[in-house]
């Protein structure tokens, strides 16, 4: 931490803030410069994070020299992390990974059909939506622990693991035992009773960057899940708010090359929520993986025109598939791989 | 809803827009205009929000003629919703209410002072943090359920109400049993989980306004608490996320009118936290209070050099006091009235 | 200028780095941290400027210490500036401003009609557009020379000095010749050419903030404008865009105390292009003198809905008459003074 | 054109909307709702543009049917337009077009070393800087003519063609001498001055995204120099300004293939200015072309630790010819061609 005092600064003042600093364990250093005296604090950069150095006398400006994220940061795991979901998919090695599926599970049979057809298009992890976060209070909720039953029925037919969205904290065990990888929504990125309570499981956690989240914040949420015992965490770029009204959300494609240098966590990219809309999710898919994503998750619906939730952003089953062709060629491009046959990332991993 | 065709749609693809349309109960109006035909859905709109229109061939543009709040809207309610916290405090009327105390409950010493000192100075509510949403897991995270006790204590002592934060679905009622309003906080203004508990408690709920909501989504939000059966619901502009770092936040102070425009509820500000800054919470004060805001929330702490969160724009007792001496004169350019005595906003009420 | 390098530095590094500091003339000063070495940079900090820090290899950050504006900084000049317009009007004084008229002069007639109204109504200062930019080729560009013109006469005839945009370097000559301040459009703000050209001429300018200008930027082109010769720079905060669209741009309010904080140029606040919508120019003049304006400019049109640009926010004379009723109450609770008859803001000045 | 009334309306107020839309030569055309009467507005939907509807009493609501840009737009031109650049160039083909060269044109020698270099890595037009706009006045702002004399040599020696920016009206004419493509800056973007005297202009205009523009902004500053006769219009996105800082800017991936939806012009993409991050500049560049971008613009200097503008985020040398060997691989992902040898794009072209 760096502390830039005042042109008016007393000595008294000064005194007193190298006090505060001393008082909680750091050393001060004293950089005298042309118009500002500049304090320089040596030592856990962390014991200074509760101490309003803004609010006292005689300080101008306090910058942060390290960051504030740990178990998060590359620093603290020089190799980058595989996240395994289920027995079959590993998130953030060579082979890139598509996760597909409806936004809502809706019913059996167009749970089945989607994941069957995904399956065979080469995804590696099915999503559904069974408590969903809708901004009215009147739309469609999700099925619920229906939805559950049916995901858990529809990875065992088809060896697929799944991925569903939790909500409320009382729910996180529930969702934990139907499904293999559990995900926070954008709108809950900085719900810190859900991250501390997903940091109790031993489920690997799917982060979505919310609307208006910097990178470093997104970093500290993953850090909230890790810090209360969980490591498994994948974060999703997804688009962030912008003035552009374009598209629903702004992908930020940088986001994914930021979050390699910073982050040892794989980094996916929902090219579906990003641009709202079906005609921009191949592009975005593209450029994602071109940037260096590990990874994909889809929106895919038998028939969006009768989607219960983002029919207007979801790809039917030849779309998905039409996707999936191409991307490989943006894989090998990008010095990564995409399998779209059956086999899996794992080395002798078997689809059930 | 009005939908706007693609130049070259067919007359198949517009029957079938008609009658998807017209299947949910609603009738159709067509207007061919020299480029594009428009079709005009007449009948209960909210029964179109289910369907991805954008997603059927031929569509290429939807236009929303209603709002989708209905209870918190203006037209629900003719006149302007006056919520009461408390025995003594009513939030909407003609007097402007300023609610006071610290970010975080510390420890008894502090809340029994700053209590003491906001309520000479002119506050009606107390506010204090017990679960403090911190954006990193290492900081101080609130005293939690003791916080809740001391609250519930100095309530008593001081005869002020009091307001604080609920973090978690599963302590909605105990928050409810020991405070007088619950307050959502700006990163959970869209947990939708959170939302509908609040719906099913008596107690008026403190809505704040997410960093990157929208107006609109900020009164859907309000609409998912009285969706759910509760309609004491008092909205909070706080600052909202922009390019701009010079402040914490940029407070929207045209949300003000804005929503008073779009909603009965009651709209106050909080300067402290949309300006993160001790030195900018008058002049912002101030500003909310021309516009029309029906009061304030203003974190005061005894010492902010010392407190446990947000110190930087926190104001001393002798600066909060300082403030209130000059609120009237505003409040009474903008017709309104701040008491700064004993007397309270509702007649015949007594402060304890 | 501080430094801070990546935690693999090599010496060699090190002294490189150090090597460039000192070779435009600074002293270096090593602060060595446990985890980060930071290199402090002392003396001129502008002779960094042109340096490309971060691309030197061992660079992580480099963190600024002094802001990059002087002439037009608060430590600059220890008295707030005040600049005069024309003979009459003055801002920045104790006295408030308040700048009305048409977005364009359309013709003599609702010229003249609407300067008479202002000049009653409280006005001290006419605006108008000759140039207009307007974000269609084929909208109503401004009558240019003639609009010109009809100014310099009314201003002759009502004794109001004028205020007119300036959109070409080439018109700078012309516009001062007929106008006794000059105006940049947001859309202009960092048109250097522009500004630097502005700077050669002796007339006040009115610069306003660009969209997404932050208020350094703002300061930086006003140090544009006085680095070339011109220090009569008046500051317009008219809104900036965020993701808010309920609002035409979102209101800064906090900027007027931050830019006292920074500058001594004068803060005058556009509530017309801020919020788009005649009904919230009120409420936003209100919250602009209650933070600290020095002034506002206002657009007032005859009528309104026969505008030939900006109707939609303009107010007509009635309005217009009726908002000025309401502000010296403002003005004095926020310490100033606003006189709505006859008597100029300078003693003793006269008015034509 | 589509007007929503209030639910208030009178019949005289929804007589006199109808008058004034019927006056300027359109037909109008009721639907009653149940709780909103809608007029859309029938013909030439330009003819409203100057009218201030939503000032006019009763009015709720306006929404456009149609694009404000006309020229520009993908219904005016069938084909995908090419933009020719000087003799060998073509932006817009199956063949994508790399621009590379120094932000500044800084001396002969830097110049001719980095036009040897980047055209023996495959680009096909050299940029560089001549006058530069520079945020603060005390920073180099260029070489101005003698940059402009050295590009024309350079030009002359290697065979390539040059493109360099112009932010003076006045300097169109000399630019247009020496150079054989204009760039419009970010901040110029709404300079409509300059944008009106490119149109007079029969050189190609390179028009950068400005940092807060929509896509339907840029459009319509496209739409600015054609209206004035110019028609070759290449569109540069450039990142936008957003809340986060981890980058200078944040790449809209999602403009390029918006922008392909609605327009016929040539969209390329500047990785540098985006990041402003030298390590940034290829995974952005990757997204690009993945993304559908019809080419790129980069910074490249010999030792990008001496340049005296930009030097953070330019390649050196090396990196740039790393960047191209990974190109046509995306490119032939995307369905496109990056020819990385002598032959020009231009079949039977020939380069000096």
């Amino acid at each position: 931490m760096i502390i830039i005092t005042r042109p008016d600064i007393t000595d008294a003042e000064l005194d007193h803030i190298r006090e505060r600093i001393e008082a909680v364990g750091l050393h001060t250093h004293l950089s005298r410069g042309e118009k500002r005296t500049i304090i320089g604090c040596i030592g856990d950069e962390s014991l200074l994070q509760e101490l309003p150095l803004r609010s006292i006398p005689g300080v101008e400006n306090v910058l942060a020299v390290l960051k504030p994220y740990k178990l998060a940061s590359r620093e603290f795991s020089v190799n980058r992390s595989i996240v395994r979901v289920g027995a079959s998919a590993a998130i953030g090695g060579q082979e890139l990974v598509v996760i597909a599926g409806p936004c809502s599970v809706e019913n059996r049979g167009m749970l089945r059909e989607t994941a069957d057809a995904v399956r065979g298009s080469g995804a590696r992890i099915l999503r559904g939506g069974a408590f969903k976060p809708r901004s009215s209070p009147y739309s469609f909720q999700g099925l619920g622990r229906e939805a559950l039953a049916l995901l858990a029925d529809v990875r065992a037919e088809y060896g697929l693991p799944v991925v569903t969205e939790v909500l409320d904290t009382r729910d996180v065990d529930l969702v934990a035992e139907h499904a293999d990888m559990l995900q926070v929504g954008a709108r809950n990125m900085q719900n810190y009773a859900l991250l501390s309570e997903l940091g109790r499981v031993q489920r690997p956690v799917l982060l979505k960057r919310g609307l208006s989240a910097t990178i470093s914040e997104l970093l500290m949420a993953a850090e909230y899940i890790m810090a209360h015992g969980n490591r498994q965490v994948v974060l999703c770029e997804r688009g962030i708010r912008t003035f552009e009204r374009a598209t629903r959300n702004t992908l930020d494609v940088s986001a994914i090359p930021v979050l390699q240098r910073e982050t040892h966590l794989p980094v996916i990219v929902d090219p579906s929520h990003a641009g709202g809309d079906a005609a921009l999710v191949a592009p975005l898919a593209f450029a994602a993986i071109a940037a260096g994503a590990d990874g994909l998750i889809v929106e895919v619906h038998p028939s969006p025109e009768d989607a219960l939730s983002d029919g207007d952003q979801s790809l039917d089953i030849p779309a998905f598939d039409a996707l999936m062709q191409r991307l490989p060629a943006f894989a090998a491009a990008a010095g990564r791989a995409l399998t779209l046959d059956g086999t899996t990332a794992l080395a002798g991993a078997a689809v059930a």
